[in-house]
């Protein structure tokens, strides 16, 4: 049994069939088995805790970059913040079983969409030991089996945190494969990008080179939560304190997460007033990239490159281009952004309209910071992340968009052919 | 102009173009070129009956199988049903910018979303030159730029088809490479396959193996419209005279279509009457193969192979099989079908309940015909397809499932931080 676990195709073959129970399974089993997650975190925080200093002292010792061994920490207050989370994913209503409204067709057939779990969900992500507490709830309350796959950097930590759902589950009599936390090599993960047969969706969080890497590979369905080059435009006419609440906000909150803005866009008319915009950044700490017109103005700015455009700093560094216009900053989102969040700060009713018609963004926000969005400042209550795109879920997802759907149709005998119609076969 | 047209980047390039145009364009406008398509249709007859002649001719002398023939017909009745088709998709109500309930969240954001089009979709099919109508003014209905790859046997005809798209959208104001009809190599088509930066969504339609080869080939998402291995189960105690007319009705109506019925499995209860059934499905001309127990019940009956239980005739062939209960029933369809439409029929409440739970189908009915799988039935008014995937759409697709969506944020200055926390990035 050991054995068939370790490989590939036996990781995947466990997770379908576990997959068929945890899709039947009712709101309480399942609320239950997150119920006892919660718990378990609570009481072996000091083991998750020194497990997560060992993973850290690793990734000091490989050199690993800076930025990537900050989304490894798993401290207390991470803990305590994953038990809050945990809580509120038990709390969402279970999306498995929601009939959409029954439609009766003339003839008599009463037709219901209900949302059913999409089945076996692979998820493949870096560091972010949170993640791995986070997806698993979330797959599985949506009815779905997971197979979680972290980076090596987080190994001991979500090697217990993989034990931890493997009692959870079975404390909850659902079976233990339905949450599988597995730390295989880059052949094993290839493998399973090929078994479309036993896998149903695949979701790759982390950098491009993951993202792209796993696209290219894989035979499943991928759901891609790629880069985010997020905007906000600053209207002529802006309200300046309102601006620069938002700028600031935008870039400085939390510099390092994809909805983070990095490239700022000022209408010409507003040129007079961007040093003051600037300066607000600079106090902050944030370093200026910009165009011709913005080194100009801005003493300190550095000049941008055509690179700086398509780039996600995730730091405290922002490009800055001063545009001719609405249609000009549109046309540059649209360009050289992600796609992924982007603002319009505005007093005009018809450039607000505009810019949301016309921005192809899964965001797209008036008046109002990037840090938005996010799954439960949307009223999903939380999120598994954000998809970059338009296919079955865009923007932050919740449970509903880890379901599918099937069509149930109820008759009384219903035909759709009179019977002389069944003698078409015989006249071909 | 003419040669960029020809090669695969330039017809994908120019489709994305004309997305952006499409995207934006009003019912009225999308409505007017499907109008003139359907007046073009009831003009040009006469030529493109004499196309479709010379189309059949080629067909027979390199001996296309005479299925795919059939298919390949487009004489008067059909381009009737094609004008007709037209009107109604003209009629439906335009999914662009419907806008799915305003919520207020208590910060005062107020959160929509908004349906947008999905961009440029690929489509690659089969023979039926009545897919160049449907698909083009679906896809455009639907706010999309389409590319339409028909197969060679229908080139006359698919010719003339796209030359009328072109001067429907032209006359209607609309960019005419919203809808191409192309013919390219299968060189070609592998290129477009790769070309996930303009491309947006391929649907395949057609044999299994026209769609595993797009699958396997293409980087940009498939939404594939495969096989259809479909089953009527009948349950103990189910009405006999019911359960032989939905028999009939899904096997011998249209045994060519997707849904028609494949496999009969008979609950064993109910044996005694088998020979009944399976006398009505002789004599409409149906060719049973069964197993063991119905060849030992009905003596015209061919024993079935293993592999008869996987394969979808198309055809007036029935697979029969006497299985021990529901249970068994439910199991034989997972293991064997191609989740696509399956149907029960029984008087059993807790049967027919546990039948639609736990068949894993696109399409599940009770005491109804196999036929109703489509979308007209279903009240979409029109399909342009059935889709055996569980991402993004499944079952018949209507115009809904040929977009996405973006999330509209309006505030009036909302941020998530305080100033304070703003200095995070000063303090790493």
């Amino acid at each position: 049994m050991e054995n068939t676990e370790k490989n590939p195709r036996g990781i995947a073959t466990a997770a379908s069939q576990a997959a068929v129970d945890v899709g039947r399974a009712s709101t309480l089993q399942k609320n239950a088995a997150i119920h006892a997650m919660a718990a378990k975190l609570a009481e072996r925080q000091g083991e998750l805790v020194s497990a997560n200093r060992c993973d850290l002292e690793a990734a000091r010792a490989s050199d690993l970059p800076e930025k990537l061994a900050a989304r490894l920490g798993f401290g207390k207050a991470k803990i305590s913040a994953r038990i809050e989370a945990l809580g509120r994913i038990k709390a969402l209503p279970d999306p498995v079983g929601a009939a959409h409204g029954t439609k009766l067709r003339p003839n008599g057939l009463a037709v219901t969409r209900v949302r059913v779990p999409l089945g076996v969900i692979l998820m493949i992500y870096e560091a972010r030991p949170h993640v791995t507490v986070n997806a698993g709830a979330f797959c599985m309350k949506a009815g779905n089996a997971a197979i979680l796959r972290g980076g090596s950097e987080a190994a001991q930590c979500n090697g217990i945190l993989g034990e931890m759902w493997h009692e959870s589950l079975e404390e909850a009599d659902l079976p233990a494969e339905a949450i599988q936390v597995i730390s295989g090599s880059h052949e094993d993960v290839a493998e399973l990008l090929h078994m479309e047969d036993l896998i149903d969706l695949v979701i790759p969080r982390g950098g491009r080179g993951l993202v792209e890497t796993v696209t290219k590979e894989s035979l499943i369905p991928v759901l891609k939560h790629s880069a985010g080059v997020c905007h906000v435009y600053l209207d002529e006419g802006a309200d300046l304190d309102q601006a620069t609440r938002i700028v600031l906000d935008s870039k400085c909150l939390m510099p390092e997460v994809c909805n983070a803005m990095e490239t700022l866009l000022v209408c010409e008319r507003l040129e007079p007033h961007l040093p003051q915009v600037a300066d607000a950044l600079q106090a902050h700490g944030v370093t200026i990239r910009g165009c011709q017109r913005t080194t100009a103005a801005v003493p300190y700015a550095e000049p941008a490159t055509d690179e700086d455009w398509r780039t996600e700093y995730l730091d405290m560094i922002v490009s800055v281009r001063v545009v001719e216009d609405v249609d000009e900053g549109i046309e540059h989102i649209n360009r050289y952004g992600s796609h992924h969040t982007d603002v319009i700060v505005t007093e005009s009713r018809s450039r607000a309209r505009r810019f949301v018609r016309e921005v192809d963004s899964a965001v797209v926000l008036v008046n109002a910071s990037t840090m938005f969005c996010d799954g439960a400042s949307l009223g999903m209550g939380a999120e598994i992340g954000i998809s970059t795109d338009k296919l079955h879920a865009r923007g932050p997802m919740g449970l509903n968009e880890l379901t599918s759907y099937k069509f149930v149709i109820e008759g009384n005998g219903q035909v759709m052919g009179a019977p002389e119609d069944w003698r078409r076969g015989l006249t071909p």
